[in-house]
């Protein structure tokens, strides 16, 4: 396509995990809902830090772990988050680039630290998220580069931007420059909780402004208030052109217009911890699309990236996902 | 004993570690001795770092590793190091706290930041670090507690810390405490390059201060100058009550009054990571001697400990050692 530098770029919080294992009466104790993500306040995130195992920590932030495997599948793909100047910001800061992502945006010194997330992992392998989000409560209008956007075949937005006004509003101004210039939009609704607190708004961008959207169960049957996916399913069908419905071991559901493709899981051995399950397999879809490959292929890219990230701790791929899609493509 | 809070204390540098994979191109081209360990000053590390694929941040330390590894066993240990009020020196005294080891150093701020390791992995599971020490410079005497290093049956010390002055100062004010309480001096000599550095003082203090002597096959070589192990092995003998000399997948020899002990390597499954190894050998030996084993089994738990760091990512055990030594036992 005439004027594209990168197949996606992802706008979303920049954040440093922090995983530790944990048993289900932790949770419990603090409050967690388990296996979901919750914003916490500064004086939470230590006290929770403070009572947890000791911690690994390796870049997080669900649109950059979905750009970083964009990049890990061969992909071009730029990142738009905030960090502040401390350890933290330089390590995601490094580690997105090291990853072959284009991530212009400068370091803020002296206000609030860089977002962490205190990732608790129980013994099923789910993981339970604390988000602390720190500068990224900075990233506003002002952080939007037109021309990047513009230079996209695809904008990504994750849903989590909604619990600050600044970032929706920036939000909102990614979907319009992508849009007059002929790009496509995806989103992602992030957490069923997340889902919940901006329900309509949700639904009026979907219907309005949204071309590919990436949920998982939890979180669509969330936005349409029913307990039955398939009632959701039938639901997004109608409201979007193409929607990619991810159902843990159920595997996948793609519906576009009239179309619905079922999707399973790729095997995995050992399902170490749940951590960018959902980001990895909108690493391997968008990419899929943007490069043109079938609906089913993409979604089977999706899979693959999905299963990669839950064999291991951390939601960034520790094995190029190009040698995995390769052996995929051979094997199929 | 009477008085006895930890059965073993460490001193040694507070370090985080960032570990990234890489190819020996990558080692030659930064000037980094494969194996080992070198100093770099704040340029260097920033230019290796740039340089350098996505990393995972893990706490480290050869002393901190040895003291968690103590306590993983179920051992009271303790821990001096300095760290800075930084992200990653919260990290370091959160890990080691929350690993069960006391540690009663205060972060300093405004001076140096916390003390950093890259440590670059290549394909052969060999580990090759870079230490950035940061405010590690300023442990110094004032850091030593006396009360704390008279409560442990063992005052374990690092041989990295001879590359500083004030440490060395701070070292040798630890034996003369630790000595005159009638408590046990442990000395690893860390690195071979480290031995190379401070050959005629290491040698010194061996014979006049240290009870229990931990080295690899390459530091002890150099420590007397010699290519066989054999030899050095022998003069070790003369020097020293207690030696445990480890030789990668040669298993380790113990030394000690005319004895000499075989012990064998611990098997696992696949080598990922040698970071630790030598640090969690240490652990599971000293663990041993602290808790009244005989020498035989201080070396098996020190075999065991090794083959639990080498199987993961990070100088830090992710399964209790408390439970491998007890399986240990169940099958022995």
């Amino acid at each position: 396509m005439n004027g594209i530098r990168y197949d996606v770029i992802g706008i979303g919080n920049a954040i440093v995990d922090i995983i530790g294992r944990c048993d289900d009466d932790f949770l419990v104790r603090h409050d967690a809902p388990k296996g979901n993500m919750r914003l916490v306040d500064a004086e939470t995130v230590v006290s929770i830090y403070d009572d947890m195992g000791p911690g690994v920590e390796i870049s997080g932030g669900s649109a950059a772990n979905t750009m970083v495997g964009i990049a890990s599948f061969g992909g071009r793909a730029a990142f738009i988050g905030k960090v502040a100047d401390d350890d933290f910001g330089k390590v995601f800061a490094h580690d997105i680039r090291a990853a072959g992502v284009e991530f212009a945006s400068a370091p803020v010194s002296g206000k609030a630290p860089t977002s962490r997330c205190l990732i608790l992992v129980t013994p099923d392998g789910e993981r339970t998220m604390n988000t602390y989000l720190g500068i990224s409560t900075e990233l506003d209008q002002g952080e939007v580069d037109p021309d990047a956007i513009r230079a996209s075949g695809i904008v990504y937005l994750e849903g989590y931007l909604f619990d600050r006004p600044e970032a929706k509003t920036a939000f909102r101004q990614a979907v319009e420059i992508a849009r007059s210039a002929g790009r496509k939009v995806a989103l992602t609704l992030s957490d069923g909780f997340c889902v919940d607190r901006h329900r309509g708004e949700f639904r009026d961008l979907i219907r309005n402004g949204v071309d590919i959207l990436l949920a998982n169960e939890d979180e669509i049957t969330s936005l349409y208030k029913t307990d039955d996916f398939e009632d959701a399913a039938q639901r997004v069908a109608v409201e979007t052109d193409l929607a990619a419905l991810t159902r843990s071991a159920k595997g996948s559901v793609i519906i576009s217009k009239g179309q619905r493709i079922e999707i399973p899981v790729h095997p995995v051995e050992r399902l170490v911890d749940s951590t960018g399950a959902g980001d990895l397999y909108a690493a391997g879809f968008l990419y899929g699309i943007a490069t043109g490959k079938d609906l089913a292929t993409a979604g089977r890219l999706g899979s693959l990236a999905a299963a990669e990230i839950i064999s291991h701790v951390g939601a960034r791929p520790e094995t190029p996902l190009s040698d995995l899609a390769l052996d995929w493509a051979q094997s199929a």
